[in-house]
């Protein structure tokens, strides 16, 4: 009977429980919002529901309704959640009655919770298949200690993985025999919509909380004769929910560790699995080297033999084959992007921020920013510079301390330099202007007006010196 | 007879253990100074003492006293602890006879390590309520691998956590049966003051290392039919010694870990509670969020909403609601102090010193130093830049690598620009200088005189080409 | 029997095999090049055969051969691997076959791994007086999970560390009683030359796999009457193989534990032994202190009371007596090397590049580059500045933003700053150029001709103000 079905071809309707105000997280921010892997939790639990192909999602809001909403609309690519409102919060079975009229009969149901992120594609597919069309399936586990989770209590002499359940009985309701039970329920079930209405139609409050609780449908469905089997899980993060600060560190660095893991059987070589943090989705290509204690965020993708050096902060770029981005570099190309060329050398103390295109054996050196400015090959720029909304040639040498003098107070301009330009140490180019190709630019020159090609330019005033001139002296304290 | 009385109000005297040479810390530094959470381990045994009420605190001290002393002096506020010298060290009971006269003979005397530093008020709370002024009570831990331990044995068929204690066996006088006792003596008492004076006096050296071992007491106490109990602690941090670099190590992790999971308890969120430093104290208002790898030394306290992003090292400041700290910066207000206004932006690679003051919106961008300097609200130097002892307007705009020359070689000036001023790329503003409000100052200059309001000043050399100009050829290698 | 014989005087000659392709490492670098501790991991076995006083070290290579004899060549201070070259590779009876040639007949050969690089030198030396010039001496663990690997199978009721072997039976071949046995084959043995050449004589491969393999030996040694002894560690680092990216990640972490606890040893005092890595040698003073998350490369040696601060990556470098490195500082010395004098500070964001030479007491501060220059005594650069091909004199005060060009665009000229001199703020020294003793440069000059001693010299123009200024406006958008 428990036999996984896997042509089961129903359609699947998600619910996620989502109206939780998460008083343990001391936040003003609704529970499912908060983020793991840079994601908010709830988000996370529509990506899967996306994965295995769900029809509808519902995703059953309360507190911070409208924060929760905004925050979903469009978050998951070709799924557009709808959301219910559960107001008040009148327990888990009021929850999915409220989510009831958005679920069409011929499907099968999947309740998730928003706050347990992990949860699989796979397993939520195993419980589908599971269910079969006719029957309630509850997602189960093993745990050492059961304490204060409801027991999986299976028809008797058939406490095994195979026995059909017989209820959920909650701690203080348990004798002293279902307390040594280890087997519960993780919160998550898939059932055919048409038997889930009928049975929410007979949730009652009728108990200490005055809740209307779900797992309340096992005993219809057993009344029922409906079958309730259970699928057990041996992986506790893919049910694990985030109910505190700590919780939601411990899951963290859990998922950090999964996704190491998951590059480096790639055969990204990581320096410490431990110090690594994605959040976001990062493209390796063969060899490449990540150093320790980096942060990827966004979309990042790193192509055949790219080192990544120690404490980089890298977030929505693409690096270029064999370009080396050395350690204390920052990089985040947010909407425009940024994309680093091949063979090119970043940092260490860079920083690229978004439109930077560097073309290939660019150099950016210690403490430079670019921004929204492209350098064509071989362009360097090593030392103290800044080079914002400029157009910068080939085999550019770009001084130490030079900046482009690209805001006016009002507007932003363009700093054109052409192929081969020498711009000398802390010369400041005040934009819009043009370098003429091949041209030279004296150190410490300020350069208002374009200039030709080929042309050293200086603007310098004439050196003077005195002799034997005394200097301040140290005021005496007063 | 081991019931916990609470209502024990005799004044608590403390002796902290602060002589030893800790030779396995292979340092010229006394053990006790070595630094736990950024604190000498002996004045967080003071702290604690402080906690309690102590009413007296004498520190016994031997290798290194001078610097012990120098280092303790007023380093607990409100607390002044007395020093006792115990040269030569002639064991434990020579070290508490050093210190009797200090002792009042109507308190209770606890006996505490300076290389003990995790120890809590309330497990001190607890053991001096054991003593109740007429018993002897001994702090134990049961540990699995008591080798080389003082064995607490207690009466004969009472060996539990409620019988009374016979005597503490050294490993090498203990019998078989002995040595699979598996609680061991701490180094923490409590014990009437006037009982303890009268078996100090009894104490001897007539053992193979010729030393006054305090443990002795318990025989004389037996002896003297006053009982001995035991107070077991289940919290190996707490009784945790330092005698070498690794276990300072592990010490300070747990340290840092049992930090990073108080601070979680209370709402902030931590993207990795291992990869969090604390030597100090953090306070924080709701929803702070600290990414991986931030430091924070001295007293911080932030505000609702601030983040901190990945690789902070953060001392000595003050950050308001809603700021935003990127990567890689870099603060520290030592004693002036830092303050950042409410959704001030900073970093990433910025750094704030001493008597810097942002306000509300200030932004700091890349490669920028700020101190000793006062910037109002929306005022911006987002850069390559310096700001130091400058007074700078509101929504100033501090041109990319402009430096205020505050420093003549012998004294330093200040530099004031007024509101909405626009300074340039690359300018040397030469204190002691003010730029008139609303006023510009061209990219490039360097200015040495004061400008009215609203004028637009530059100091800058007639931009002159060269045509044709040819490089500098390289020369050849010799 | 087993009894080691310490004075064992042959001499041992070494077998490495460095010839798989390491496919789960998804690497086009052959396995064993891959690195641990910032160095190949068949260099770390070629160390150790150094370290043993090994005779001859041979190493067998085939996949990417060229690539390896390249980068092993001369990596091991006096000793020259030779290499037999497996192709194509037909097991590791094949391997050895090859390098039988090189082996002379009065040696004993130790046979080792390419990719289990932290086989230690006491360990080998322990196996090869097993061998003791007339015994096959197999090095094995007991591990809790043996499946997969060859089990120790010793003469009858002699299943001890002291019974002899009779056998290494593989997984598949194994009974249920050898299934269960845990002690497992390392893949290293010593053998005495004579013996082991005519065993590799009499290998075949007539197995399912094709293969001839070396431990076929076993049974040919115990047909011969020659005893088979396994020397057991119970270190599983020490026989811990890589043959993935998380396998070599894990033995990097456990490596780099092992170089802190040793570290720490000697007194160098760790902030975090879990975030520290060393790629190369540390060597350390007393009172030595490292904060979290730093990275040491090449060779560095760190004097007394050197204080690290968090997140520095320092490679090639000496660091004298009482400097202070503040965090955020990259040192990278390369061939050239960096010396930081004594009580010297730096950083934090300071980077110093080959050939950097600061004296005692010298001031490197943020956002400050170093390269190929010499700082005298208690010479100052605090702020935002590059020295490059510079030679600086005591107590020089180099201004914020200010800058050596020592490059014309085709040649690198030296910058001589004397005793004494103050350079203001954003100035550009330009190189040939000597700037005298005593002198002083405004701020904001460019200098293009040596200075007199004791001189003042500005290059400044003249200061000029436009009353009433209109600033651009904002243009509207397009």
């Amino acid at each position: 009977m428990n036999q996984i079905q896997k042509d089961n071809q129903e359609p699947v309707d998600v619910v996620i429980m989502a109206a939780g105000k998460g008083t343990r997280m001391k936040s003003s921010l609704p529970k499912v919002l908060h983020r793991l892997g840079g994601r908010a939790l709830v988000a996370h639990v529509i990506d899967t529901a996306a994965d295995i192909g769900a029809r509808h999602v519902v995703v059953v809001t309360g507190h911070g309704a409208t924060d929760v909403e905004a925050a979903l609309e469009g978050a998951v690519a070709g799924m557009t959640p709808q959301f219910a409102r559960q107001v008040p919060q009148l327990g888990t079975g009021h929850a999915v009655q409220q989510a009831a009229p958005l679920l069409p009969d011929d499907g099968t149901v999947l309740v998730l919770s928003g706050d347990v992120p992990l949860i699989s594609g796979d397993t939520l597919r195993a419980l589908v298949a599971e269910s079969a069309g006719r029957r309630l399936a509850l997602l189960t586990i093993e745990v050492d200690d059961p304490k204060g989770y409801g027991r999986i209590v299976r028809v008797q002499g058939q406490q095994d993985a195979e026995g059909e359940v017989q209820s959920i009985v909650e701690e203080k309701d348990a004798t002293e025999a279902q307390r040594a039970i280890r087997e519960i329920y993780s919160g998550v079930m898939a059932v055919p919509a048409r038997l889930l209405k009928t049975w929410l139609a007979r949730l009652d409050n009728k108990n200490a909380q005055g809740e209307y609780y779900l797992t309340d449908i096992v005993g219809f469905a057993v009344v029922d004769g409906v079958p309730v089997v259970a699928h057990r899980t041996d992986d506790a993060l893919q049910v694990a929910g985030v109910n505190s600060p700590a919780q939601l560190a411990a899951l963290e660095r859990a998922h950090q560790l999964r996704q190491a893991h998951a590059l480096m059987a790639q055969g990204v070589r990581l320096a410490d699995p431990a110090r690594f943090d994605l959040r976001g989705t990062l493209v390796c290509e063969s060899d490449v080297e990540i150093d320790v204690n980096c942060v990827f965020e966004g979309a990042v993708s790193l192509g055949a033999d790219v080192r990544i050096g120690a404490n980089c902060v890298i977030a929505n770029a693409r690096i270029e084959t064999g370009a080396v981005i050395h350690p204390f570099t920052h990089i985040d190309g947010e909407q425009a992007g940024v994309t680093v060329g091949a063979g090119a050398l970043v940092g260490p103390f860079a920083r690229l921020r978004p439109g930077a295109r560097l073309g290939a054996e660019v150099h950016i050196g210690n403490f430079v920013e670019v921004k929204n400015s492209t350098l064509a090959a071989g362009a360097k720029a090593n030392h103290l510079a800044y080079l914002g909304d400029a157009t910068v040639g080939q085999r550019v040498n770009y001084g130490a301390g030079s900046i482009t003098a690209n805001y006016d107070g009002a507007n932003k301009h363009r700093t054109i330099i052409g192929d081969d330009v020498h711009v000398g140490s802390n010369c400041v180019l005040v934009a819009p202007i043009t370098i003429g190709a091949g041209g030279t630019i004296g150190g410490g020159s300020t350069i208002t007006k374009s200039t030709e090609p080929g042309a050293l330019t200086i603007s310098r005033a004439k050196q003077a010196s005195y002799a034997d001139w005394q200097r301040p002296q140290k005021a005496p304290k007063s």
